[in-house]
């Protein structure tokens, strides 16, 4: 791993995305806007509906077991026939960031089965997750996955096996955003 | 803990703190200049030799007994008799970041006593951690020590152990800005 790359999300009129839906799950929505581009670096416009900034990591709770094992089924991105993402921006709440690094770790795998859970819908949903808290961004976290139209149903189960975990209790917002390409 | 405070350190010809020398500890070292200051946000400015921008954020290998143990004795920054400080900008190696979690938290406490070595220095010495990495910053933190004139020589065997640690052998650059007001 280099060091982070940055990414904008930024959605408006132009990009290579066609914006199916913007549904909000949890708390306040996002405008709902024709396109979605892909940039890299942190830019600002003053032409986009609204921009999401994120940043590459390293893995905060992934053990060395479960990367090897992440590692071996994780598919990459742009593959061609990804003809269908979603951004799904999250925000956590204070309760969870006031948790101690065993605590959330614990909520995260050992109740919650995010890694361990997540991996039966590998390598047909391929994901990358950008940081954002530390932006001063109004999420913490910005999920991107791209999956083939046929996988669709399987990433609507993986969302639903997430969203019924004891971690999802402290997600406090979050938006869907559909994209086909 | 609420949102994450953001900060920028800006050496030049104004601020609180008369910068009383600027040590390379690793890698390439930063200018010399007369003073620093310690603002609110993340600014920029033409007019000063360099400025370095962070970011609090939760604790990343803290453990709920740790964070305890730490909050019963940890200082708060500002202290009327804290006339030294030092900013200590720190880059880990691309070879800490590839490491899980658990690899890193291992290092971090079980080998390096990063915690509770550093425990028997509070309260003399008042810290706060901020993260740069994430930023596109040169570093990947920024830490800020504060502390009497009295307990200059402790600060001094606080460094000394710390970079002796395993953990050390991964930092790849680091600064010391030694301060006083």
């Amino acid at each position: 791993m280099a060091a982070p790359s940055q990414v904008t999300f930024a959605c408006g009129v132009d990009g290579l995305w066609h914006v199916e839906a913007v549904e909000r799950v949890t708390g306040a929505a996002l405008p709902l806007a024709g396109r979605l581009a892909v940039l890299e670096g942190h830019v600002t416009s003053d032409v986009v509906a609204w921009a999401l900034r994120g940043t590459t990591g390293h893995q905060r709770y992934t053990t060395r077991a479960e990367k090897g094992a992440l590692g071996s089924v994780q598919p990459v991105l742009g593959r061609a026939a990804s003809r269908c993402a979603s951004l799904i921006p999250i925000r956590k709440s204070d309760a969870w960031w006031e948790l101690a690094q065993d605590e959330r770790r614990a909520i995260f795998e050992d109740a919650s089965h995010h890694i361990s859970a997540s991996m039966k819908y590998l390598p047909a949903i391929a994901r990358r997750l950008y940081h954002s808290r530390e932006l001063g961004e109004p999420f913490d976290f910005l999920t991107w996955f791209e999956y083939a139209p046929d996988d669709a149903s399987h990433f609507d189960d993986l969302l639903a096996m997430l969203r019924a975990t004891e971690e999802w209790r402290y997600v406090e917002r979050e938006v869907h955003v559909r994209l086909q390409r």
